[in-house]
């Protein structure tokens, strides 16, 4: 486990690494993963069968990773950067008997088109465009293709590794026997594995701690209800769906005693742009002074923006609200307001997880500290 | 318009009534209408059908006005109160040429069959006993049924009295150029007219207000979405849907000035029971220091009930948040939190507008001085 000396405040981590922990931390689904060696095949759990039911999809050619990518079969920036990754390799290997000209102009060929795929996803570009410039360090297109896989499989154990540490350091703050409420899927799905704002959850379970989970639907796309609530049960943590509008309701009864949630873009002082909702949760959790925690990678910080006025929040599409399985749910004519983001203030935070340890308070000098 | 001299506060009522008032609330949609004399039928706006499709149905005999009663082609207690004393007219007209002791066992039978069709509705078996009592005062049959369609045509005429006098006394809240966020339907559709929620709405646009409203979908079963967003637009009222969980998000962007829900009970304190996020929404307008409003008639408060912790809490099915259109919306075996109403406490509202006027603040004195 890595040092958490930088953190202005620390847990005690839990779920030292046993053959049960790790067998338990094993049923947790991967939204992402390569079977095989050099001749292998990407396999992702296909998010838009889910949660009717339980499928994956096998790709093969850059064609289907784009696919998958574009229909959000896989979704989650960290787990779409994976898949991606493993993609720019499936495409390559193509011409991995070509000569060098070809090799080279297909890899460049490969990487635009899936950098394509989801042009606002930073993610993407970034694992393609680093796997791209750690195989043409190689010259021969044969060494330059293993290169690239090498790379691909270190992206992914490189992601895993920090949401296995985020969830080490946050484990100790499920409390035992009690509930936590998340909104979204912060999860193993969105990720390499285990997620941000869930993976305590799973250290914790696989700890032996048991706890109740409350996951938020969380409208227009029901994330929580279909996403979360799939990993969760999966990995036989006892959850429950709730419609938005219900969480303070449980809070008021008693039944939760922590708020985590992952998060979309940290500001320097805190500030958190996450989906749509975590806003309103933050509210409430102070209300009813409950703790509201957010877990999230140090690639999630954006130090050039001071706070959550410069973050810009996508308005989208009205139809995401209005209708649901092709019916309309408002009268002809009605618009919607659907924006995909909130901010909250980091003085709503109570602490901010990362894979060096926790933040808290919640200030620009302990953020500063975290990211070195 | 009646005086509020009980009130422990009162609000300057607006909209005399004009003919260009009169016209512009005439656009108003009405759930239940009684179309015709003696021989007429019972109108109703099929709810089941919105937004879809604006479809009435026309009731002449009991079963079709069971049917409709349980089907939740009309809902909402006093909309459903008034749809039943008509019904009980529609049935005892049949039997107005019978005998008197046949026409008397009629009318028992009708009303007992009116009154299972949703057994937990008060004012459905209110209404019905209503008209029976008044219409069994005469001892004619044909006099009798008379009398039923007299008591019945009364029951709407004082609902949608009480609720346009709630209007009247609610309408200078409403913010001229502003954004008004509501919660579920407590509109026109609920009762006999205008609502309770919506009516100083209704009131503030016929007196030439301008302003935007923001209606929450109201998870699970979308009546902001389907209903609110329907009759407001109707009316000609600028409305706006949102997911429930957008709402902080709204409230923070400075574009709501005032919140105004209907209830489903007062007690005696003046903690009100109402759907299900109403709790939250109130949480998010005090912390935003917006103005809370909840309207309703004094037929709402629960005297005997001293506060919110005496108000049972229905638990409706799973199936309601884990579904929709016959599609699952979560895994198998996932459960679900469904509770259909929450408890706001007192001291989150800001006043309480009833047909007699403002309580404001809310405290069990004023209460008291209004219930008279």
């Amino acid at each position: 486990m890595q040092s958490s000396a930088k953190t202005s405040a620390t847990v005690a981590p839990i779920a030292p690494s046993t053959g049960r922990v790790e067998s338990l931390l094993a049923r947790v689904p991967r939204a992402v993963r390569w079977v095989g060696g050099t001749d292998g095949e990407l396999e992702l759990l296909d998010q838009v069968a889910l949660p009717g039911e339980v499928r994956y999809v096998r790709c093969c050619d850059v064609p289907a990773v784009i696919e998958a990518i574009r229909m959000l079969r896989v979704r989650g920036a960290p787990a779409i950067g994976v898949a991606a990754g493993f993609g720019f390799y499936i495409g390559v290997r193509a011409a991995a008997a070509a000569d060098a000209e070809s090799y080279r102009a297909k890899a460049e060929r490969v990487a635009a088109e899936l950098i394509a795929a989801r042009p606002t996803a930073v993610n993407l570009a970034w694992a393609v465009r680093r796997v791209m410039r750690a195989a043409l360090q190689e010259t021969m297109p044969a060494a330059s293709a293993a290169r690239a896989l090498r790379e691909a499989v270190g992206i992914a154990a490189e992601d895993e590794a920090v949401c296995r540490r985020i969830g080490e350091h946050g484990a100790s703050l499920i409390p035992d026997g009690g509930g936590v409420l998340t909104h979204c899927n912060a999860g193993s799905l969105a990720t390499a594995a285990y997620g941000t704002a869930l993976s305590p959850m799973y250290v914790a379970h696989a700890s032996g701690r048991r706890f109740r989970v409350f996951a938020d639907e969380t409208r227009p796309l029901l994330q929580g209800a279909r996403l979360t609530a799939y990993e969760l049960s999966a990995a036989g943590i006892d959850v429950s769906v709730l419609c938005d509008n219900a969480a303070a309701s449980v809070m008021a009864s008693g039944a939760v005693q922590l708020v985590i949630v992952g998060a979309d873009r940290i500001a320097a002082n805190g500030d958190t742009a996450n989906k749509i909702g975590t806003l309103g949760v933050a509210i409430l959790a102070r209300h009813y002074g409950i703790p509201f925690y957010v877990a999230a990678p140090r690639s999630t910080f954006d130090p050039a923006c001071p706070d959550g006025s410069g973050i810009p929040i996508e308005q989208r599409s009205e139809s995401e609200v209005g209708s649901m399985f092709g019916r309309a749910l408002i009268p002809p004519g009605v618009r919607c307001v659907n924006p995909a983001f909130d901010v909250t203030p980091a003085g709503l935070i109570t602490g901010i997880l990362t894979e060096v340890g926790l933040i808290k308070p919640v200030t620009e000098a302990g953020i500063r500290g975290i990211l070195g």
